[in-house]
């Protein structure tokens, strides 16, 4: 393998909320911090272009939905924080992957590295959406982290009013994702010859 | 009760995909044609008018969902007949339940009874699909017939060319999923008064 | 309909565990004092008597699963409380289910009235485990009551060191699923002639 | 990394059901032919020997536990065929699954990787069970492989009367699973340093 300290391993962040101020949102942006070194966090906060999925259509893919396979494209792995409506994953979510699944299986999320974790103001912590959003995920053919987990519950006493993470203990929770989907993006993508630069500290 | 003869059970019919020649609207017109005496189904062909689910707009919904949510509060029931995409239910199926769930309780799906059906040119008959949206639906508290049920497979031996069911077995099957969710609504609904005219066939 | 006074509506509680300090079993006793006038619960403790379910045994069925059967026979609803093991509902209870789904549909649980509660010491309140187990028996034909439901969680600050249920507001609840399930039981079984004796009170 | 030709890699073969004819035990059987070079899978069929769990006993397993636990231990990967009862797992099998993740983690099935296969008579091809027993697995720290998948149904016509896998395109289905799980293992565990040897033919 080449070393070439120049490549670092990018992470696209999603958020299944299209809510100005989501928590799973905040949840990502707070991860951008967190990363372990030679990889970055990126938030896609564009959902809201991606139009009803018509099969119809399917063919000539309308821009929202070409900007998103492009960033997915771009991505060595996504990192998608959902919220629960209705026990389940957000219609606007789920509407994003059946526009992705339809791709050409070289330019969607079959072969991507994904991690789940999700936010919820209730008490709950969105298991219900996190389970059926990972049985989705591995049927669209992604490679699905299945540990460590991350369920964020009472939102609004772990994040302050301005929506930054304050929590430590979640912020723990959260690095640890964020390395583990690292380490299991080099695992799945030997041939991808991302490099992690030599850590000096 | 008092007998109110010209009153029928109306039923509305909602199709999980937005294909012009989808086999789960195909499915629903021809349960048109099948309902017992007393009982109407209509379908409803508008879902691509609720746009993506933003709670930030819950209190001030588009047009399309005003729309859809007058056709629900008119109805006496639901038949969902819907597709399965990823394994699951469409996006924009689960969508337009979001913008339901969120409504004035007494004006969504919460109490509404409901009928889950679905067909699949595949071989797999929409299971997965149809056990995620029971649950999806049974969260939003709306009354759920159970049985029986109906799975459609392999819907291009089942439809001919022109969208006409021609397969007397699912007819036969989808008469009785009509048959026992207009008998689950007068059950569910003693306060309705729906009375059901003397059959003289 | 005839008056009956004598004829009280009688529940069946099932602990999904078979440990001997089962929160689930006492969760179930603590039920039995909180019944409406003219219903009472009686919870069932005998699920380690039901040995592992072999199809080819099924028509001898063993000693325990005939008394399971028997008191489910005579019994007008159930109440499952069930732990979570592995997300899942356990073994042991869908064990006990596979037994009994494959009895005499008028000799099982085809056509019940069944309520789903559950109770962990963690903090998840076992809503996986009850979506799948109320996903069991809908396929069963049991008449699975939606609403209310009871996500027990926390539980050592629920019950006291006696097993005893101690936190106000979970009794509430649990009060309000066993006159919910007495109603639906009525509702569901107008052949029954189960009538509830005049309060007095 | 060591070249060692004599190891192979061991998969253990797991059948849900406890019925002497079990299509799944056959479907296993069938793979035992099918391994790729430096692969042998062996079938575990003592599953009866497991006793209802009981936390109370968790640290005392009897010795149907223990065996069963050895025969995991020695095995570098499980292969788990699943009938569908009641829409999800089986009881057996999930009873099972409730003592080894009790276990000691580097004894039971954590960090073990894991595939799913199932065979039933009906045309339904186990897709429940197989969807609720990958979850499981997954919370369990299983390293489930998610793809490639066989679904088997109408096991009578793919099975002949003596339980002989007799169907061409289900035995080359089961072979890719069987070699995709090998090679899942190998890259799952780097350190096992399992050898594959030269292939002659």
């Amino acid at each position: 393998m080449t070393f070439r300290p120049e490549r670092s391993l990018t992470i696209l962040g999603i958020p299944g909320s299209l809510r100005h101020g989501s928590f799973n949102r905040a949840l990502l942006e707070a991860g951008e911090e967190l990363t372990p070194p030679g990889t970055t966090l990126t938030v896609y906060d564009h959902l809201e272009e991606v139009p009803l999925f018509n099969q119809d259509f399917e063919d000539v893919a309308p821009g929202g939905v070409t900007r998103l396979r492009n960033a997915i494209r771009q991505a060595d792995a996504l990192l998608i924080a959902t919220p629960e409506y209705n026990q389940s994953v957000p219609g606007v979510l789920k509407n994003a992957i059946d526009w992705l699944s339809r791709s050409d299986p070289t330019d969607g999320i079959a072969g991507k590295p994904v991690a789940v974790i999700g936010a919820t103001t209730g008490p709950w912590g969105t298991r219900l959406a996190q389970t059926q959003l990972r049985h989705i995920l591995v049927s669209c053919q992604a490679l699905v982290l299945s540990n460590p987990t991350l369920y964020v519950r009472n939102a609004r006493t772990v994040f302050d009013q301005s929506g930054l993470l304050i929590d430590e203990e979640t912020k723990s929770l959260l690095r640890n994702v964020v390395r583990a989907l690292a380490d299991w993006t080099r695992l799945m993508s030997p041939s991808a010859q991302i490099e992690v630069p030599t850590r000096t500290d």
